[in-house]
């Protein structure tokens, strides 16, 4: 039974408070979220930064799961050492193993609540689909960017990132929270009909698939010259086409955007990516069939 | 002229970032803002902090302007060393004297377009009624509170703060800058108004009148342990009375006011007073009379 236990991790960013509070009413009222007899271990991610409001202490720790980082054992970076940690703890070969990882934040963007899935493991794609069909959010895939790596859920066998929007960084509000709860409640309910045999999945799963991240337009000294165009703040999952307006600089001129496929930008205007040089992420949004393997894999993870 | 110089300072927090993107397009694009004639000194208040998107590196530079930090020659504070020679450089005495200040903020609260006035001066009451006219702003005076000391626009001998939200921390919006550009603006006019004796005063300037700040709920260790009711969130300047909800705790209980006035709550849930145990302020809303010997002293300033 120990295989099968769900982690749920929440202040993986430190200035995402919405997660937390959700997880500390949790504790003083144990039927606030259904387990549904699965084992579950809830985590702060990154409990000194959450202590002192801040995204991370050196480091994102939502980058920091990368092999090669925690490798190196000398290190001096608080992030890397509490990745290895939990890896160490909850990780498919940790002391007190998990086999699945739920990680919720919080984001400014105007993203509603959505699920974030790297890569196309298979588990990850029948997980979220029965999200999906429960809830109706959108998900987002993200893959094939070698500039962002190390993500916690990665360490895994099956994972996804719950993110809920729109909130400024070290903000709580009630309606963040309760999205949070309803999100994390319906995950749970899913896994638990997958371990009784009696999830109903759908034929298909829409997937909005990472194309590539835009940068803010900048002078030739590394300057933002230009910032998320009107029609674009809060636009999130929206489709845009050739001619569509991104940005507008300092003078107001306006610059579109010069591709030509139906593109949905997400993260717009997310505070924490303007450090990682991202003013949104281009995903084309993709319908595909629901494979049978991939609903056996999930059943097999789970038993 | 010199003593009719008018300092316009923005980015005294490090994470608010809209002001000084508007400042920046101000100097690319000088006739963005008309002077009306006015000589003006723009300065980034916290370079520092803004370079690395904090709020400030040792201390809220908008409370370092008390004149017992700064004359402890020796501080290694950042910010009171910075707000010492703000006021070297273009206080009363300064060496490019300034007699008006104008400090534009933002805020993540849902607070619109706003003015704050510090104390009951004459010049900021007869200053800040004519923006109100112009343009139907609430102000918001503060006073009397002994916890909060040292604001910036105090060190000269007139000034207000423009506050514009709601919008997260590290975040740029053309819409809050477009606000603040109107803000600024129409300050500007009305004080070349003055400045040429055509300024139209109104008979009567409404003020919210600060009475007090309200911590959030805590447990006997200083554990936050409720967090802003839904109704109160985004309701700032709404008026409340005995029994309207303020907060709801981990399970769900409310806790409502059980004051007995109308009063109207500003600053609800602004994420950088968390740290200065405020959840929000209260004030009384006054209908006060304009006396002629403010707009007298308003324009004895300006001549």
């Amino acid at each position: 039974m120990a295989s099968s236990q769900v982690l749920l991790v929440t202040g993986t960013h430190g200035n995402e408070i919405n997660g937390p509070w959700l997880f500390e009413q949790w504790s003083q009222n144990r039927e606030l979220i259904n387990n549904f007899g699965l084992s579950l271990v809830r985590q702060i991610g990154n409990p000194k930064a959450l202590d002192i409001g801040r995204r991370y202490l050196d480091f994102d720790l939502n980058r920091s799961f990368r092999k090669d980082s925690q490798d190196c054992l000398t290190s001096s970076n608080y992030e890397v050492n509490r990745a290895k940690e939990l890896c160490d703890l909850y990780g498919p070969n940790g002391s007190n193993p998990c086999s699945i990882a739920i990680d919720l934040h919080s984001t400014t963007a105007d993203m509603g609540s959505c699920l974030v899935i790297y890569g196309r493991r298979p588990v990850d794609l029948a997980f979220s689909s029965l999200i999906q069909t429960r809830l109706g959010l959108p998900i987002y895939l993200h893959e094939g960017d070698p500039s962002q790596k190390g993500f916690l859920v990665e360490s895994w066998s099956c994972g996804l990132v719950i993110e809920i929007g729109p909130v400024p960084q070290g903000v709580l509000e009630v309606s963040i929270v309760e999205k949070s709860r309803i999100v994390i409640s319906a995950s749970l309910e899913v896994l638990s009909m997958v371990r009784d045999g009696t999830a109903v999945y759908p034929d298909q799963v829409v997937v909005h698939k990472h194309l590539g991240s835009i940068d803010f337009p900048r002078d030739h000294q590394g300057k933002v010259t230009a910032c998320i165009h009107p029609e674009r703040q809060g636009a999130d999952w929206e489709l845009i086409e050739k001619g569509s307006p991104l940005f507008m600089d300092l003078n107001g001129e306006i610059e579109r955007f010069d591709g030509k496929d139906k593109l949905a930008p997400v993260f717009i205007n997310e505070a924490a990516y303007a450090e990682k040089q991202i003013s949104m992420s281009l995903t084309n949004r993709e319908v595909w069939r629901l494979e049978q393997s991939w609903k056996e894999e999930l059943k097999e993870l789970l038993s």
